[in-house]
C-alpha cells in the first residue's frame, strides 16, 4: 500500500539525535549503544481509541499522549527517557492527521532528548502502542515495593481534572468556560514528571505514576510493599476548576477515583524527607504530602481528623472503562 | 475490568529465567540489565487481525507468529534475542484462547531464552504489538547496506509455501491432502533464524529477513546497498508442495512475490563464501545460493542462462495485502 509508504517515510525522516543511537528507523532493527553503570528501563502501553481517549480527540493530543503515558512509567522508575518505538495502526491514510499526530509525539520527543528509533504502521483500527525505554543508574532505579510504616505519601501537581475533563466530554456536568481550556488539557496533554522522577532516586522509598486513580495506585503500592495508608482528604491537591464544578466532596471521590492523571505518586521516609525537598526544588514541580503510610494493610482516609468511606463503587466505575 | 486483571497475570506469572532481568513484569517498567561491550538491537512488528492473518488462524498461531515475525528481525540483524515486551488488545475476554495464544508466544520465547519483560493488554479489535530486542557485540550487526557487486545472494530454507497456504485458505487453489499440514505451517509457524543469522556475523555483507516477498527484501538490500541483482529461477528452493499445486511458472511467481516467508536472505562475497559455509554448518540451517548482486541498479532474472521478465503485478497483489 503506497500511501502507507509515505507515512512509513514520515516517520523514518527523523533526524538521528542521541549519539548512543547506532542505527535508528530503516534495517530489520535499531541499534543502541548503552552506557557502561545504566540499567535500562522499559515500558509499554496502547492507547485504543474510544476506550483511552474519545473517539473525538485531536491527532496531536493523541501523539503527545501516546508517548506522554510512557514517559510517565519511566519518570516513576527513576529512569531518563532515551529511545521510542511507535508501533500504530490506522483506519485509513489522512496524511493531515499523522502530521499533526506527529507534531504532538515528537514535540514532547524533543523536550525530553528522546530519539523514535523504530515502529510500525498498520492498517486497522485507530491504535497506537509505544515501548519507550529510558537508563538508570544500577540499582537506583525506583518501585513499589519499598514503602515502609511511617513514610509519607506524597503526589506532584495537581489531580482530578483529567476526570473532570472526561465528565465534560460526556455532559455529566459542565465545566464553566474559564477553565475549560486548562481541564481539556490536563486530560489531552499530561506532562510526564521526568525530572521529578530523577530527582526522587535515592529519596523515595517508593514510587508509582497516577494512571488508574490515586487509590488504585496506592494500592498497588501497597499490596508491593504490603503495607497501609490513610490519606487526609483535607490536604489533596485540588484545582479550583474542579471544587467550583462539582463542589468539594465530589471533588474527593473524583481526585481519588479518577485516573489519568499521570503525576507522580511516592512515599518518603521522615529521615529522607528534607533531602527529597532539597532534590525537588531544582525542578519546577510542586509537590504536596497528601498522607501517611501505615500498617493496616488497607487504605483509609480522613477528613478533619476523622475517618470518611471511600466511595469505592465510583472507583469501580471509573476503573471499568480503562484497561 | 477484572476480566482483565486475569489476563494481566497470565502474563505476570511467566517465571524470571534470564539474569540479565533485574526486574521483571509487575512494576511500571522492566529493569533490565544490558552487558558490556554488547548493543541492542530493538525492533517492533503489529500483527492485525484479518490484514496480517485471517481471522480463522488460531490463538496459538498467532502467539507464535507475534513472537517469530520479530525474532526473526532480531535475527537478519545478527541478534541474540533477550527481551519481549507484548501489547495485546483484544475484543473480549477468552481465557481458552488466551492460554492457547501464550502457549504459542513463550514456547517460542522459550526454545529462545527470551524473556517478556513486560506489555499491556487492552480491550478492542484484535491487535498484537511486540518489541523484541536482543544483543550483538559492538560493530558486528548485520545492515542491508553492504552488499556490493559480485556478491553472492543465499536464502536460508524453502520459500513460497506461506503464499501458498493463503491461496489455499482463499480458495485460489487447492492444495493436494498430503502437503497440506507442512503447507500450513510455514505460515502459522514460521521458524525464526536466530543461529543462522548469528552464524552470518563478520561473513555476510548484508541481510534482510523475508517478509515482504523476495523481490521487494532484495530491493530493500538493493536500494540500501545502491547496487541490482541477478536471480537464478533455476536456482530457488522451491518445496515439492508448491511446485506440485501451481506448476513450476507460477511457483517461480509465487516464490518471488510471496512474502510471510521468515527466512533470511543474505549476501557474501567470493572471499567469505567458505568460511560462512563453515559458520553455518554448525546450526541446521539449509541454504541456497539464488544470483549474484551487480552495479545494473535494478534486479533482473534468468531462467536456462536466458533473461526472463519478472511478474512485477503479482507482486503488487501481494504486497498490497499487508501492511
Amino acid at each position: 500500500m503506497k500511501e502507507f509508504e509515505l507515512i512509513k517515510r514520515f516517520f523514518s525522516e527523523q533526524a538521528i539525535k542521541r549519539k548512543d543511537v547506532v542505527l535508528g528507523i530503516g534495517d530489520d532493527c535499531a541499534i543502541v549503544s548503552p552506557s557502561e553503570r545504566q540499567n535500562i528501563a522499559i515500558t509499554t502501553d496502547t492507547l485504543v481509541a474510544g476506550v483511552h481517549f474519545p473517539h473525538e480527540t485531536s491527532a496531536r493530543a493523541i501523539g503527545h499522549k501516546s508517548i506522554a503515558v510512557n514517559l510517565s512509567d519511566l519518570a516513576a522508575m527513576g529512569a531518563e527517557p532515551t529511545w521510542i518505538s511507535l508501533a500504530i495502526t490506522l483506519p485509513e491514510v489522512d496524511l493531515k492527521w499523522v502530521e499533526e499526530f506527529c507534531r504532538g509525539a515528537f514535540d514532547l520527543c524533543e523536550f525530553y532528548n528522546v530519539q523514535l528509533i523504530g515502529g510500525d504502521t498498520t492498517q486497522g483500527p485507530l491504535s497506537i502502542t509505544v515501548t519507550a525505554q529510558g537508563l538508570v543508574p544500577v540499582g537506583k532505579h525506583l518501585m513499589r515495593t519499598g514503602a515502609k510504616a511511617g513514610d509519607w505519601i506524597y503526589v506532584t501537581g495537581e489531580i482530578g481534572d483529567a476526570a473532570l475533563a472526561l465528565k465534560h466530554i460526556f455532559k455529566e456536568v459542565d465545566v464553566a468556560p474559564e477553565y475549560r481550556e486548562s481541564v481539556q488539557r490536563s486530560l489531552d496533554f499530561p506532562t510526564p514528571r521526568i525530572l521529578a522522577g530523577q530527582a526522587l532516586r535515592g529519596y523515595a522509598s517508593s514510587a508509582i505514576d497516577l494512571s488508574d486513580g490515586l487509590i488504585a495506585d496506592l494500592g498497588h503500592i501497597c499490596t508491593a510493599s504490603k503495607v497501609g495508608a490513610n490519606i487526609v482528604l483535607d490536604d489533596l491537591p485540588i484545582s479550583n476548576a474542579l471544587r467550583d464544578t462539582v463542589g468539594l466532596e465530589k471533588a474527593f471521590e473524583m481526585t481519588l477515583a479518577g485516573g489519568d492523571d499521570y503525576e507522580l505518586l511516592f512515599t518518603v521516609s521522615e529521615d529522607n524527607k528534607v533531602g527529597m525537598e532539597t532534590s525537588l526544588a531544582n525542578t519546577t514541580n510542586t509537590i504536596t504530602c497528601i498522607g501517611q503510610i501505615n500498617r493496616s494493610e488497607k487504605i483509609t482516609t480522613t477528613l478533619n481528623n476523622k475517618p470518611v468511606a471511600i466511595h469505592a463503587k465510583s472507583f469501580e466505575h471509573f476503573s471499568n472503562r480503562k484497561d
